[in-house]
């Protein structure tokens, strides 16, 4: 018997900064059929936070650390008011959402990053084996729509800071052991574009072997690199396929007209 | 076939505030066996928190009020930080804990308190039917423990801020359907105390018509009326027992020497 299919959608911090973008996402997200799973990122809020509570963001050679003040206030804010926000909004669409970090029912189980050239703090990396599939399948066979924030344990009673790009694509990796997976990465563009200044230039399909001529001849931009290299791995890994494009576009997703469409062959 | 039992048990803020006092009690709460359920209170962090970002307690007549600013900070203390650290910590203790505000799975649906003389803001009162039993039995039945903060939600979009007692009695009235069910109110004291000066003089049971002697004769005091009569109230309306008793002895539980337990007859 086929597998039943499940969608990942991934958003980001920009969307969920804009109440009415936000609004205007979840109508598009509660009306998709079949089991789905939503991944948000961290928005504004926190860094406003710390800021009023004067706890400057700390920064080791330009990278992001997140020290225990930090993650106190990330835990608040993503765990907390974004995520619980988003999970009320979503029951008044008739979406049963259940809002989750990787701790609530231990779905998620990172190790803080181990300290090389740089301590970053309580920050959660994801292994492998990671995701209990077992323990999400639970969650989406009683019929509830996981949301997740992109805050993790270590099963040791340490919560941890992880990012929702690597929690998406985990999610997507391992729970293709029991469903047919599609990743959806939403953000502010249309797509992957063959002329970064046109919107309309969208890439429909780009294949596994297409991805290396596209990046020989320039054509796919560096800041899109590495996101289409993290794509095509998941694919590797198993996940059918990878989507990337407009958080306002969700809506064309099951037409087949949501962006960029990331395959293996 | 006789129902399962199912034990839920509340703690205030005066835990929640003191981690040593808090670890001790979730390794007792961890060791319970069977279907249980934890509430929590606030604790001191909202109110910390509130007072450091400017933002004044609001008071009416004596009454705490939930303006926007105060239930933002209680939906990222009580939901984001408490919670999560608890269910964290609860993990570590392999006990499988998913916390949950009234807004995931749609589990407590409440409405915001109607305006007569004071407008308490954004608090949610429970109804008869306000707890959806089906959606908590689907978290019990798949082995999670449901860890409840005291925030709600109208099932409009709105969350709310509700009282963790009520939540609690709400959660045993409506589950004693499903399960036979037991509410334990963990405070200070060792129980309910003949005399208030000597915490050995706890009084083992209380029958409800004793419970009229006792209001009678005056041996219960005032500050302790109004908990006893709200747990009678639970008990004819279904709760098996609800017990009353400190914190640091719910390893007596389960061996029948945990405070004051009120019963029917």
């Amino acid at each position: 018997m086929a597998n039943s299919v499940l969608n990942i959608i991934k958003i980001g911090g920009n969307i969920i900064d804009d109440e009415r973008q936000l609004d205007s996402f979840l109508e598009k997200f509660s009306a998709l059929s079949g089991k789905k799973i939503l991944v948000h990122g961290g928005g504004k809020i926190a860094t406003r936070l710390a800021s009023e509570l004067g706890i400057e963001a700390q920064m080791i050679e330009g990278r992001r650390v997140t020290n225990e003040e930090m993650l106190r206030i990330v835990t608040m804010v993503y765990a907390g008011l974004t995520n619980k926000t988003i999970v009320a909004k979503l029951q008044n669409l008739k979406c049963d959402a259940v809002g989750l970090t990787g701790a609530d029912g231990d779905v998620i189980k990172a190790i803080k990053r181990p300290v090389k050239d740089i301590d970053y703090g309580f920050v959660g990396d994801l292994l492998h084996d990671s995701v209990n599939t077992l323990a999400i399948k639970k969650f989406l066979e009683a019929g509830f729509v996981p949301v997740f924030s992109a805050i993790t344990h270590n099963g040791l009673g340490q919560l941890l800071n992880t990012n929702a790009d690597t929690i998406a694509s985990s999610l997507a990796v391992s729970l293709a052991s029991l469903y047919e997976t599609s990743l959806v990465y939403c953000f502010e563009k249309n797509g992957v574009l063959r002329d970064v200044t046109d919107e309309n230039s969208v890439i429909p399909t780009i294949k596994s072997e297409e991805f290396e001529h596209l990046k020989e001849s320039g054509v796919v931009n560096d800041g899109m690199i590495p996101k289409l290299q993290n794509a095509f791995n998941a694919i590797n890994k198993g996940v059918q396929e990878v989507y990337i494009g407009n958080a306002n576009n969700l809506h064309l997703f099951q037409q087949g007209q949501f962006g960029t469409c990331l395959t293996l062959k």
